[in-house]
């Protein structure tokens, strides 16, 4: 969960943070061919080119161990890294794994853990090559780093996107962020009343966006399949909005969303609605979906008609020249200018 | 700081566990030659081999901030991932620097943290590719992941050593130890009576050792450029014990070294006599050192003789068959077994 994260140092946020504090580093390999600024860097080789992410997950802050198993929690781990990996329209290959933890933990509670990596490790065909154990003072601390390789031009950036691009996205959005609400709920409710059992019947697929999502290789394989290479590509970690931001500012748009195109899931709206949430509020600023939005030239339309896929993939809206702004055009027909408010400002 | 690591789960050990939790993983890809059990992984690629190698450090675990300023930390956290790097006898690239801090922490701190890992990137040539960071809800955490490049054949391992091979070492070992010492000596001296002033007089070079050690970069150059290949590398990161207790558990050979062989600076034997700590005790478990420990054929001395170089590099021992042991040589010709006290046990 990020809600926590981001704005607290001196109004910079997050983004704005990495790009004041590498504004000072060079780079100095021509290898290099993308540092900070992307889902993942991307360093050239002879044959195929390498892309490298890393994220860290830090107890307390992304994740809350009273009702995040272990299994599942080092299954998700992976699964943010690859997602980077997939954003990039390249596949992982290996990872390392490094681990803060409490000298008190079980040694059957760190296997559970490693069990949901090596999980996550089978079902996206990953290695894990490397890392680092110690024990921490504090909470778990779980720092991957994801290593893929992309056939070079085959990569896909953020910075690509063209006016009349149609936009797209796969899968649904907003589920994680209810399944978040649905245990914090339940988690209020137990400590103020013990003896009460959570009650998360109904909602199965809300509680498995949450606590173990699942990276959309498929839809990158698809793709491939079809010979599509999108003009750009991120993956939603922070909400609908942040990501088609991030690729209008760094591809020089704008953009039109349709507030009714947005896939939103049954159990999203359902909860959502006995929670008194816009559901389509929780897509666009939710967040962990981990579902890939990216941007592909008219032309390549056609491709995706009448091709067979396991892979939702949904057209939300069109690129626009940056001068028209970053706009929903909600279900009544008006212009709602985008933010990336994330968690923080969430109404 | 690693002497709170290690033995307290279930007495595995730091690198039991490691072992213990990696024998549930499978390799893959073919390009993946080497995983877990190295200074780096290894992956291959048509030109260059790619190594890759990680190290999380921990506030109040790796380092302690009432002495460490924030610009040395940045500094010494790049120079002990590309540390392992030179250990693979790979040179050093691209990091990814992941970071978890307080949100109290003034961006002026981040800012001098960050002019140290900038620091070490000019140094070392490598590039700033990438990262996360993150408020923490506890200390500081930062993640680093280190990626270098070596010439396919040129790569060493830890299991390459062979029986007759002498074991050379760089630099100077305890010095980074007593370092530490040192400082926790003053600090306690501090927090008895905050009046006086801590007395670190004529004891710098332990202090930069303990603060802003260095990777042995030079050493790798010397090799390269007297075409020598050890047959076996590691950096001293926890003490020459533990590390030469690696290269021949995994080169499945016993070795010797001789105490009055190892080299150890003037101002470390000063402080240890000063403190009551015997100087080779400090070498043989103290860490940190981030000297190459490496191993080479008798054929290839000979190549050292008259060559000219900037990297003190010393013989202190030779590889034996496994049957014979690890053992030190006193310097009065007795033979002591050698073992991977680490700091837990450390007298």
């Amino acid at each position: 969960m990020e809600k926590q994260k981001g704005d607290s140092l001196s109004g910079l946020g997050e983004f704005g943070l990495i790009e004041h504090l590498s504004a000072q580093f060079e780079n100095k390999h021509p290898e290099t061919l993308k540092g900070i600024g992307d889902d993942a860097a991307v360093i050239a080789s002879t044959n195929d080119h390498m892309v490298v992410t890393t994220d860290l997950l830090l107890e307390g802050i992304h994740f809350d161990l009273t009702y995040t198993p272990l299994r599942h929690l080092g299954y998700k781990a992976v699964v943010v890294n690859v997602s980077d990996v997939y954003a990039m329209n390249a596949r992982p290959k290996q990872i390392t794994v490094s681990i803060g933890m409490s000298s008190k933990i079980s040694l059957a509670a760190i296997e559970e853990l490693y069990e949901g990596i090596r999980l996550a490790c089978e079902r996206y065909n990953v290695d894990l090559v490397g890392g680092d154990t110690s024990t921490s003072l504090t909470g778990l601390t779980i720092c991957i780093t994801a290593i893929g390789t992309v056939k070079p031009g085959r990569e896909v950036y953020r910075n690509g996107a063209k006016p009349n691009d149609l936009i797209c996205v796969s899968g649904d959005l907003g589920a994680a962020y209810m399944g978040l609400q649905l245990l914090e709920r339940e988690k209020r409710v137990f400590a103020g009343n013990p003896g009460v059992q959570p009650d998360l019947s109904g909602f199965d697929y809300l509680l498995e966006r949450q606590l173990k999502p699942e990276a959309r290789k498929e839809v990158v394989e698809f793709l491939d399949q079809i010979g599509v290479r999108p003009t750009s590509m991120i993956d939603i970690s922070d909400g609908l909005s942040s990501e088609i931001l991030h690729i209008c500012k760094q591809s020089g748009t704008g953009c039109r969303l349709y507030e009714e195109k947005i896939p939103i899931d049954h159990q999203t709206s359902v909860l959502a609605e006995e929670m008194n949430i816009n559901p389509v509020v929780a897509a666009l600023n939710g967040g962990e979906d981990y579902e890939l939005l990216f941007t592909i030239s008219l032309a390549d339309y056609e491709k995706f008609q009448g091709a067979k896929t396991n892979a939702n993939i949904y057209a939300i809206g069109h690129i626009a020249p940056a001068e028209k702004g970053c706009c929903l055009i909600t279900a009544s027909g008006s212009e709602v200018e985008l933010k990336a408010q994330g968690w923080a400002n969430f109404g």
